[in-house]
This record gives C-alpha cells, structure tokens and sequence, in this order.
C-alpha cells in the first residue's frame, strides 16, 4: 500500500464539491470572500452557499444546513465563529465529508476553553476518520482548476499563475505574497494550503498526500517553527525517493522571531539549530532568502539529478565586477570558488577563447559573442574540478536578452548544473531562461543563498532508520549506570570504582589523584549538593572525602537516598567537549557535539545532526565545532585524538537503532579529548531512561 | 578656501565641450559608442570627435589633433590604444585640456612597460596640473543634460533615469547594471563615474569635487578594495558635514573575492575588516546586498536628520508572517526588535487599536484601515522605547496601493525615522513611497540590511583629527625602548630590569619566579632565536639563563648585535589580548583589540577602529571581541578588568595624535587582563619607529 493517501489531496486540492458554511452575504467580508473567488476564477464544481438565516447569499441559492444538501459535499469550508466549529465538524463527520477546514481561531493559542474544543476536534477525526486543516487556516489554492477556496484577501486578484510548486504555509497571509511575488519573478503554483495550527492535517501528511500529482515538481515550506516532525520526515523522506525537491523557508533563526512565532501559533518554538539540522539531513533545502524560494528549484532539481557530491564551483563571467559580487556572497557562506586547472586554461587557450582565467573565467566582453560562451561553458562543464558551473552574464543579457541566453540554453542537459546570474535588470533574459528551466537569479545574493543552500542540503541519513521508542516518564541513571549505557554503545568512559557511602576509605584499582563524587540516581546534580572532592591524593584525604560527602549530603539532600560513592582517577585532557543525544519532541533522535566549558557558554559552538551518525557524519561534526581547531596541531601541539571523538558520537548516537535500551537522553559532560592515538574518556555522563 | 575643487565636477558632469580622441567611425565598436550615446540622449555642449585618419566619423566632421580644434575643449575622452596615451595626456596638458578620461588598459596592472606608463601620466598631472581620469575608466554619465560619455555598452539604451545619486566605481561594467536596476526600482540618478585605477583622479577626489552639487543628495561609491584612503577621508568627513549620506558596497569581504580584485586592477587588496572600520568610522554606510544600494538612501537621510543614538527599532504590522521574517533577518544582523513598553500598549488599547502587542504591534487586517493604521504609527512614533519605527504592510499594499500608503504618508516629517517594508509585491505601493522619500524596501532582507548598515554607521569618531606623518623607513625598538613608547602613552606594563647579557646574575627589584628575555632592537622575534627563558625560579636558574641565553644568541643569531637582557616577574592574567596599532597603507591610523592565543589563529576575533578612539569605543571594541565574554563573570569567576583595558586601547590608540614619535606600529602581545581592579599589564610589545 502507498504511505500517499490520495484522498485527502484529493479533497484539498480537486474537490468535486464544496460547502461553504457560514458563508457571507457581503463578498468584500472575510467569510464572504471565498465563493466570490470561487465564482470569479470559475472553478467547475459544485459549490454549496449554507447559510441558515438567508434563502440567498450573493445573489445565490444558500441552504440552511450541511444535512438540507442534495449530496455530501467532499470539502467543506467552515467559515462560521469559532463556537459554531465543534457541532459543524460534528456533523460533516456524521454525513461522511472527507475534510473539513477551519477558518476560526480561538482554540489551543487562547486558553482553556480553546484547548478544550482542539481536544473535541481531535477526537471527532480520530473517531470519525474525517481530516481536519485548521484551525486558523485561510484555506487552499490550486490554480489548475480554479479552486481558489481561500478568504485571503489578496485573492481578490485574479490570475493565480499555474506552474510546479507546492506551497505549504504555517501562514496563511504569506499564501497571498507569495503568489504576488511568484507572479512578478514569472513562477507559478500547483497549489497553495494555509495549514493554520495543525489539529489534525499537518505541512507533513499534506505534502505527502499530494506526492502522487504530476502537476507538483517541488515543494516550498514556509514554516514557522518545527512542529510534527515524524510526519515531516516521512514526506521528506518520501519526496527525495521521488526526486521531488523540498525548499524550506523557515522562522525563528533568532529568539525574538522564535518568541514570536510562539505567540502567533500558541505551539512553542524549539532551537532553530535543531530545526535546520532536521531539515537538511532530511535532504530539504533550507533558503535564507524570501526571494529564493521562487529561484531554487531547478539548481534543486539539477544537483538532485547530478547526484553532486562534492562543493567545487567554477565560475565564468562577462563582468568581472559582477562575478565578483557572487564570488564574494558563496564566500561569505562557506562556498568556495574553485580556480581554473592549468588543464583547463591550456584547453580555454587551445579554443583561443579570450578573457583572463585564474580563480574565475573572466571573458570581459568576448562572452557576449555567441561561439566564445558556448565554447567556454562547454570547456567549464566538462573540467573534472568543477561540479557546478555559474555563468554571470552582464549588459547583454538586459540589451540582446535572446543573443545573451542562447549559449546557456544549450546546456540545458548537462551532465552538472549551471546556473546563470544577470547582473543588471534583465527582465526578458530572466524570463525566458526561467521558462525553460534554468537555474537562474536575479541578484547575487539570492544566487549565493541558493547555491549554498543546495549544497548544505545533506544526502538522507543514517537516521532515515533512526526509531522513536514511546518512552513515557524518564528518570536519571546514576552515574555508575549510566557509565554501564555507554559499555553497551563502546562510548570510552574513564576507569571507575564505586564504595559505599559509608566506608572510611578503599583499595584502588588505579593511581592517585583521583575525585569522589556522590553516584546516586536521585542526584543528578552532584556539584549542587558539593557531592564532588577533587584532587585527592592519597589514602587519608580519600577517607576525609567520604567523611566530606556525607556531611554535605545530610546538609544539602538529606533526603536524597544515596548509598554509594564514585572514584575516578584525576585525568585532563586536550580539551573537553560535550556529546549528548536526546529525543527531541520535534526533530526525534538527534546528536550533539559541542564545545565544553566556558567556550559553549561564550559562542554557541555546536554541531547537531539527526541521529544516528556515520563516522564520516561525526566527522563533519568534528569539523563545524570551532573550539576543536585549537586541537589539530596548532602551534606545534599535538594533535587531539578527533578519530577517536568521532568513533565516539557514532557509537552514542546508535542509541536510535536501540530503542530497547528506553533512553530518552544521554548527556556526556565532559568528554576528555587525549592527544592522538589515547582516545577520548567521558569523565561524566547524565542518562535518562525510561522506566 | 572650499576644499572643494569645482572645476573638476564642472568637467567632468558639466562640460562645455568634449573631445573624443580616436573615435571610432563604426558606432557599435567600443571606440564608437561615446559619440552615438551623446548624440542620441540630446547632449547640449560642444562635440569633436577626433580621428587623423578620417574627415569624416558617424557622418560628422572629425578633427584631425587636438590642435587642430577651434578651442581648448574642457573635457577630452581618449578613446585611442594604450600606446597613444600618454603622448595624447601630453598634448591635452600643453593646450591647458582641464580633464582627460582614459579609456585604455594596460598600465600598471601588465607588467613593466605599464608601470612606466603610468608614472609618465602621473608626472604629466602632477606638473601641468591636468587632472586624469583612468585608466580603464569607462566614462562619466550626467543623465540631467545627456552627458553619455561613456563606452559601456549598457547606455546603449535610452533614458538613463535622473534622480539623487551620484555614483562612483570602481567597477566600469557596474556603472550600467546600476542603472537598470535603479530604473527597476524607480531610483535616479545625478551621476555615474567609472573610476577607473585611479591614476590621479581617486573616488574620494571626484566625489568630493562634487559636494557642492545641489541635484547630489547621496553617494553610492563601488568599491572593489579600499583604495586612497586619505582622499576618501576628506570626503567621507566633508559629506557628513553637509548631512549628505555615503552609502558604500564594498567586494573583497571573502579572500577569493579580494583575491580576484587584484588581479583584476592591479591593486593590492587589503584585509576587509580594516575596510570595515574605516568605512563605519567615517560615517559612510556599508550595505551588504546589491539592491539596498538602491533603498537606503531616504534610511540614511532620516537618521541623519534624527541624529539617532540608540538602535531600538519598533515594528508594527499587518502580518504577523510578514513582520516575523523582517524580525528574523534584523535579529541575524545583530540588531534586537525592541517589545513594546506596558505604557504604549495602553496608549494602545485606549486609543481602541485592535490587535496583539508584545515584541511587535500586529494589527492584522485592522492595519489596512486608514485611522487605526493612522494611530498606530503615531503612538509607536512617540513611544520613547523605540528610535526607528518599521511598518510591514501586507496584501492591501498591492491591493489597495493608494489606501495602504495614506497612513504612511501622514508621518513623512516624523521626528524618528519609519521604514516601510511591503510583504507581496507591491510595485504602485512601492513606487508611490519611494517618489515620496518614505524610507521604503522590497525584500524583508534588503529592509534588515538597510536598518543594520545605517545603525552600524558610527559617529564621525575622533580619528576625523588623526595625523598621519611622513614616515619613511622604520625599525624595531628593543623591547625595553618599546616600553619607554608604552609610558609616554601611560599604556601599563609588566615591571622590568635590563642587565647586560655578560652578566653572571642580576640582583632584582622583583619577586622570583621571572622570565629572562634578549632585548635588542636587532631580534624583534624573540623566541624564533631562543630569546626567551621562563619559570626562573632562584638566582641559580637566573645564573643559568643568562648563560642559556648567550648559547643561543651564538648560535642562531651570531651577527645580531645584542648587549641587554631583560628580566621580568612571572605573571598570569584572567586572560590575554592582542592590542595593536599602525598605519596602516590604506586605511591611516588604526587600533585593534584581539583575542591572544590560540584563539586568534582559531578565529577571527578581532575588533577594528580607526585610531585614536575615546574610551568608550574602546569598550565597544572589547563588547565585540567574543572571548572577553569569558571575563565577564561567568561560572561564579570574578570579572577581569576590562575598564582598565578600555583605557589601554584609548591611550595607545593616541599615537595617532602624536606623529612626533614616529610610531608606524606598536603592538602590544600579549597584554594579560587581571582582576578587576588590578588593571592590566603589557607583558611583551614590538614598536616600529621611524629614525
């Protein structure tokens, strides 16, 4: 059986009939907008006007309830007050109405008795298998049938542009500027859903819903924050099976835009760096740009197709100063452009292609000329050391727009992408390369944004199988037990010995210095309670360390039941970082790598992934924490033993293929990094498991 | 004496008569297109075209020499190859030609013969007085009485449109994509110049020359590296004066994209932050993307009208989706969306404004009525929590241009600055704003860069009275003569003794432990010979360290004349800094604050300013060096005193204000910060002076 259900994309985006409840006698009124847009965008099927109090809406027949109707309409938009909504639902539920959508607000963001009636709503869908969109959604668009069932007030416009992208917005007024803007950069949509607050219908079970429609090339997400994350990583997951791109724009980069983003939805927002690590191991392309959301697709669809693994991009220009501007935006994101191999200049040569070659191909005003572009893209398409190739037209492409487009369109095919910037206003250049499906950009900026964003967009990964075990309440292992989780995942811990709490000393199996820290799962939280002696140095300080631990326990925890004390020998290594996996409610299993002490205090300097993580993957963890350059043999140190680190996160990130184990969080704080070939050593570890 | 020099402006934007050298009878060749630009955009003055070859170019009359002409024309145009140039500067010289613009290449960015070329033009300029324009310059452009004169192509088009931005590039090819995308976006011009490489005439001469230009309200200078800094200075500060913004895009920001400036002009391209600072320090405002060029100008206006100190921006929408991504963007460029005080949100509900307010006013679609977006504005305008005012308008801006803008347009004379950014594409809306100098954007991207780069704008600092003396060679002080410069600078530093290297021992004015130290003006490298003992504990160890020293000075720096060793205690600080100053070639006079030790090769955390600076921007500079958050009592540690470091900077930064000693560089490394209230201690220091 496919995971896509037709039907409820069937009854969002092609429904046969529709009743509009609640409808309003005045079209200029949010609840009477939607049957003038539908009227005046001709859609083909049935539309129902119900109103109870008017024989006629709109100059039409109005019938005074859902169950008064010749039939059972398949969609039905509910555009009457919020206190209307749960007997509505109700009964479309008992005619057999496939979805229902909610224009209301007033429910899980407005207190209790908004909580009450969401709680209603959820159970009318799970028991009737009616779907729910909304509450709070404008509705949904699809430009191919005239379904333009919205009470979004820039649908006052006609003309919605039909083309290749699917938009799902947590915001429904973005549905109307994005469209005004998809119209001006000459794109066009499959579809448009104002999700509004997700009862029922997530972004995630409405994508993948509509997988199946030919019409949908690419998805664009506008996303206030990460919410139902399992149904998003089975569209995702599902999508990039079919090589259809998911572009995500999403909020709450900042905590002023996340705090917003809070109060606007009622949901609360996660770390955004969770979210964008989500996002891009999914395979997603996350842009940084509104305007690149319309630009993207085909760069997605060319490095989807190309199968681009690696990041190297070779630049050729008319315009010095334009290529500069684009070489220095890829910069500014971490893209570096490649120069010309001398093997590609000796062929540029040999083909008396003019210009300067060096870190870009400059042809100066030589590649307007027809037989010098082609020849010189050709020549760039085909070096080994490019992997994408961006061409940077300037005057031409605004005054001899089909002369200046004409080389590009030749490699339409290619085997790599190329993608094409036009540094001046150029209108027609755009369009036409536009239509035909090239990458191309109207700034340098969203070119850069773009390109980066593509190649920040990971292969789907390990944690594509990662498995999200119900674990209810989680409590905190002890120390000691939660060094016997790290044995089960080979995560290196330093050698340890537990004495009861009331012993006056003890035989160790290891050297002086050593700590004596307090090892019980009630206290999770040992320097809290003064539960750790350091720097112990021999038998009689150790006999006074227990004699400290337990006079600072019957002061501080007197009730925290604690039986045993934990010896360590006293180890430092190069550095310290933290490595904790934890099931996040939004994002599932995820993996972090962050700079320790006072560093993850200062920056945030951390690296996230979905778990679990190949050892390449941690690498590349390894790689984004800046903290951990200090360790690769600067100044004539020694190099850390990052092998080991990453050997390590792999290991504790497999907690997500076991979910027998129940761990809902697993934090080693620190994790000792000993110089290269000694490992690394978790000197302390935090676990929190199901019971 | 105005240090404005008219008569190039009036050459060069206003000439009486032009004489294009070597024009080309074949209007579609580079040498061609001046005198077709001119005739066909209807420019009133005086034209000769100039060809030996023929009597007639483009069906007119053409002069065989420029002595040939009835009159000295006020503005030639050499047009011809590399070769005739300096022999046609010459001729212009001798018949008292005001202003030459330089077409060709080939100077000193290709090799010897260039170079020699270039000094010849820089001799002619210097002793006949004529000023050069060029080489490689492209031309000038006056739109308000057709002066095309220009061999871009791009002019090819007519209808360059007039405005209040005057341009200034480095970049030829840049002049007309500037324009077309400032036609786009309805902005206008007063003037266009490709620079060119700046043999004589600079981006800051030329603008400069123009100030006094009524049709000027603001500069757009293209800058590929910072070039001629001194001239830039003068304008930058002169601008300020005259209350006329600076609005500047500067390449170079990524090493690739200097790297590729260079080769391109010949130019050595400097570090970009010293760019940065320079830039920020004299008041210009650096944007980050190509089209907020085009946007900025009325921002930049109205702070500087506003004299706005603070950077608390305000934000009052018609979409929450809307204003969260201009949130999102001001808060990634560091700049925080201030909430709304309880007082306003009384003012609020008292004047009835619906809507929500807590981080932004979101009016939803009450904002598209007249009277409550009306008093919206007006109450945010007078909160005094807020500095600046954005306004996110939604769907009515396109929908009902007229209607949307009306509010807006009430506060055009608001004491504080209110920006608008339109969320669909809104082009009537957008227009209208524009036409009327509301501060208004298209992208929530170039909104937030705008907002970033004019609060990022610094008041003209102390460094407008910076001098900076002719100095020649300089030399290394010994390290105890750099602490002699440290003391007239009332900059601290460690305590001290110098002793003869012969000596056996020494009896000291300090407590052991202390390190030993080669001090010669000959060995500013230290530890590169061995120069350096630590951890002397006894005078045992000292006796032995002089020895030590003496092997190694024999061994690895035989010829090094040095006769002093100096001793001095063991000292450890919270943490350690670099602080720096030097002329530097581009910028003058700088000061830097660096983060010591291994954090400095890991990243770049660096402060900039041009030097000197007070003690207050001192504290900004430490504010943004992030490892000095480590001192700032975090983890329960006492905070290191960075108020003595603040007047550490100020006072070395003096240097630029005392050209009497000479100093090209002082850098101070590492200065150790110690706890609060025991200052800080520069515990090594290399000063170059001149002799």
């Amino acid at each position: 059986m496919s995971i896509v259900e037709h039907s409820i994309s069937h009854a969002l985006l092609y429904p046969q009939s529709i009743a509009l409840l609640g409808v309003s006698d005045d079209p200029g009124k949010t609840g009477g907008r939607p049957l003038q847009f539908l009227r005046n965008s001709g859609y083909a099927g049935k539309i129902y006007p119900i109103n109870p109090n008017r024989s006629q809406v709109q100059g039409e027949k109005a019938w005074p309830s859902l169950s008064a109707l010749p039939e059972v309409p398949e969609h039905v938009f509910i555009l009457s007050p919020t206190d209307t909504v749960v007997p509505a639902v109700k009964e479309s539920a008992q005619l057999g109405v496939k979805l229902v959508t909610i224009l209301a607000a007033g429910f899980s963001e407005s207190g209790e008795e908004g909580v009450q009636r969401e709680k209603e709503l959820r159970d009318i869908a799970a028991s009737t298998g009616i779907r729910i969109l909304g509450p709070s959604s404008l509705g949904v668009v699809n430009p191919s049938n005239g379904l333009v069932l919205t009470a979004n007030a820039a649908f006052a416009e006609p003309g919605v542009p039909k083309g290749k992208l699917f938009v799902a917005s947590h915001s429904g007024s973005m549905i109307g500027a994005l469209v005004s803007r998809g119209k001006a950069r000459g794109v066009g949509f499959a579809g448009l859903v104002s999700v509004g607050s997700e009862v029922d219908l997530c972004v995630g079970d409405i994508c993948l819903s509509t997988l199946d429609d030919p019409a949908i090339e690419g998805y664009v997400l506008f996303l206030e924050s990460l919410r139902h994350g399992d149904k998003l990583k089975a569209f995702a997951l599902e999508a990039a099976r079919r090589g259809k791109p998911v572009i995500a724009y999403k909020l709450g980069r900042s905590s002023a835009a996340a705090e917003m983003a809070a109060t606007h939805t009622g949901a609360l927002a996660g770390e955004d760096d969770i979210a964008d690590a989500f996002l891009k191991d999914l395979g997603m392309v996350r842009v940084e740009m509104l305007e690149t959301l319309f630009e993207v697709l085909p760069l997605a669809q060319g490095v989807a197709k190309s199968g681009l693994r690696q990041k190297n991009i070779g630049v050729v220009a008319t315009t010095g100063g334009g290529a500069a501007m684009v070489v220095d935006q890829l910069s500014m994101r971490g893209v570096t452009v490649q120069s010309l191999s001398d093997e590609t200049q000796r062929k540029l040569k040999e083909a008396q292609i003019p210009g300067t070659a060096g870190r870009i191909l400059d042809l100066t005003l030589a590649g307007t000329k027809y037989e010098v572009m082609k020849k010189a893209l050709q020549i760039m398409l085909e070096a080994p050391e490019f992997d994408m190739v961006v061409a940077v037209v300037g005057s031409s492409a605004r005054l001899h727009p089909e002369l200046a487009v004409r080389p590009i369109m030749e490699f339409i095919n290619a085997d790599k992408p190329l993608a094409v910037m036009l540094v001046p206003d150029a209108p027609e250049a755009l369009s036409t390369l536009t239509q035909a499906g090239i990458p191309c950009f109207r700034t340098p900026e969203t070119c850069a944004d773009a390109i980066a964003a593509v190649l920040a967009r990971r292969e789907l990964s390990e944690s594509a199988n990662a498995i999200v075990p119900d674990i209810g309440d989680a409590h905190a292992l002890s120390e000691a037990q939660a060094y016997e989780v790290l044995d089960k995942l080979q995560v290196p811990h330093a050698d340890y010995a537990t004495f009861p709490l009331s012993a006056d000393g003890a035989t160790l199996p290891f050297d002086y210095p050593v700590v004596a820290k307090i090892c019980s799962a009630h206290i999770p939280h040992k320097t809290e309670v003064g539960g750790v002696v350091l720097g112990i140095q021999d038998p009689a300080q150790l006999s006074q360390a227990f004699a400290t631990l337990r006079s600072n326990l019957r002061q501080k925890a007197p009730n925290a039941m604690c039986g045993q004390v934990l010896i360590q020998p006293m180890l430092k290594g190069m550095t310290e970082v933290l490595v904790g996996y934890r099931i996040d409610p939004d994002a599932g299993p995820i993996i972090m790598l962050a700079a320790g002490g006072i560093w993850a205090e200062v920056m945030r300097d951390r690296s996230i992934r979905l778990a679990p993580v190949s050892v390449d993957t941690a690498r590349e963890m390894i790689a984004d924490v800046k903290m951990l350059k200090t360790v690769t043999g600067l100044r004539g140190k020694p190099n850390g033993d990052l092998e080991a680190l990453a050997q390590a996160i792999s290991n504790l990130s497999m907690l997500a293929l076991k979910p027998e184990l129940k761990v809902r969080e697993a934090e080693v704080n620190p994790m000792l990094v000993l110089v290269e070939g000694h490992g690394v050593l978790a000197v302390d570890a935090l676990v929190m498991q199901a019971r």
